[in-house]
């Protein structure tokens, strides 16, 4: 299992990412090409075959254990009325997932993923991001760590999905330090709040900018001013993986901001991750070009939860399924192009 | 069992489609705002739940039954040089689909579906429709009563696909037919030909409209002069699907086009119908357009086989496991929006 030591032990390890197996990328290249189909016929299904094969270093890669880790934190911003529903939602709706009852209960068991929750703290929101940095250098490091505690050893796809009620005016400050522009271009509707919340949580990712911006001068640190419980976990988590070579599916905009210091530091962070899906959420689709990730899916969704990743997580499952099973040309005996 | 008893009686049909059922979709959307995510947090999954309710006339709709039927014919405007494949080809996919070898059996498995494969007289090429109808009124009709045969009584959803070398020849003189454009608007690279072949299938696509546009005058004299028998059985099963109020997934391009006769008659033609997937062949975009239908996923896949219908079936399953075992916000006591 993986463990930060300290901020620089997480920086070195952001620093030095191993990269995936272009042999196994061969193999699985040359099979897809044998298989029984017009060459590219399976359009993405084909590169997300080739994608895992490079990261599991395997011909035939897997989608058997996947693991599905939520993580849920509190916010002290969400006292500025940033959000559409009371802080005390994201303990209650942890519960939910304890009992079995929220979206991704249902959808992680579609995709036949192995579900676990990991509330954080909940009963200490982080400081204000308008008026302090979020959490302590401990207390970032422990959420990093919590994160990649989840990262089981033997393990084909990870996804990491989140609950935190007003957490994505954090992850809007974090899209904005990572890759520019205003505050309104990253400042979206979350939950779906008003004209007058939005404008709210526009003015408080700007001011948050301006408190933290000049001290923000690595990912941890980054994460630490900016961030959140739950948003530190889903980074340290996504690193781990990448530390064990373990792909991972990244759900929606709080995901992927997650993510955005690391990859201000190290843009090949984002190599062994597949984008879920483009959300709703307003400053997603940017986000993701930022990133340089084509979502698979298109669906509209915008609840967070990992929802979205389990939603995906069964095109893999498709796309390693007829990688696996398909006859070859040869064995089949079905005749080539002319 | 639907039969249709002639032309007539499939152009009968056609013209008195029943409708969906509005108690259903009001109860699946009370239920939907009752659970516990922001209102409209799951996009098109919330969709898709009001979508099978309405057909299936149940509040909480199935997927249990899936219903994927893959038809196979041949075409005798495949000596044109239009295809990539020999002719012989489509037999020995057949074969392959017996066996169990092809893309569409790993995803269909993949997704639960109960798949038949129908063989359409392989050994007798429909005429080429450059220069004859492509069927007899007879052969026509078993093509159609062949695909309605297909549709269970007791079944959630239905996809039909496809095998047929040549065939988005013929599906591209549909889509012409219906919709209008330029030969070139609707011609694509099938199975991934050259310039070459690209210039003769577009010229074959206009001499096929030249000599049959006149005589077209409804779904079924259309379907039997530019379509073909594995083409003509989708368009079948898809109205038999529609008299028994089974949804349908519609597959790529050949599937979009077997119905663009029905939909110049009667555009409710598609309301009972999904569009799984915007594919990569050329015209599909514009024919989606045409249908008035939003795909479910944009994968650049372009196989046939009934292969994007398998993929988005999993999507269908995932969004009536949400609406299906979600908690509602009184269940789990979580607070609603503020």
């Amino acid at each position: 299992m993986i463990r930060f030591e300290d901020r620089d032990g997480f920086q070195a390890a952001l620093a030095t990412l191993p990269g995936n197996d272009a042999t196994a990328i061969d193999a699985a290249a040359a099979r897809q090409a044998s298989l029984t189909k017009p060459a590219g016929s399976l359009g993405r299904l084909e590169e997300i075959a080739l994608f895992m094969a490079g990261w599991q270093s395997r011909e035939y890669p897997r989608a058997d254990r996947i693991r599905a880790a939520i993580f849920a934190g509190n916010h002290g911003v969400s006292a500025r009325g940033v959000s559409a529903f009371p802080a005390s939602v994201t303990a209650q709706m942890v519960a939910n997932f304890q009992s079995g009852g929220a979206a991704i209960n249902a959808l992680a068991g579609a995709c036949g993923a192995d579900l676990v929750i990991v509330p954080l703290s909940l009963e200490q929101p982080t400081a204000d991001i308008c008026e302090a940095p979020a959490m302590t250098e401990a207390e970032c490091l422990e959420s990093l760590n919590a994160g990649a505690a989840v990262v089981p050893e033997d393990c084909d796809l990870l996804f990491a999905g989140e609950m935190g009620i007003a957490n994505t005016t954090p992850a809007a400050a974090l899209c904005l330090h990572a890759f520019g522009g205003e505050a309104q271009d990253w400042t979206g509707r979350g939950t779906g709040i008003d004209e007058v919340a939005l404008a709210r949580k526009t003015e408080a990712v700007r001011v948050a900018l301006a408190l933290h911006a000049s001290h923000c001068t690595d990912a941890f640190e980054t994460l630490r001013r900016l961030g959140g419980r739950e948003i530190a976990a889903m980074a340290g988590a996504i690193l781990a993986a990448r530390m064990m070579r373990v792909p991972v599916l990244l759900d929606g905009f709080i995901c992927g901001a997650a993510i955005a210091p690391l990859a201000r530091d190290n843009p090949a962070i984002t190599q062994h991750c597949l984008a879920a899906h483009c959300s709703a959420e307003a400053g997603h689709a940017r986000l993701l070009e930022k990133l340089g990730l084509n979502p698979l899916l298109h669906l509209g969704m915008r609840l967070g939860e990992g929802s979205g990743a389990a939603v995906a997580a069964q095109l893999i499952r498709s796309a390693l399924a007829a990688h696996a099973h398909m006859a070859t040309f040869a064995q089949a005996a079905v005749a080539g192009a002319l």
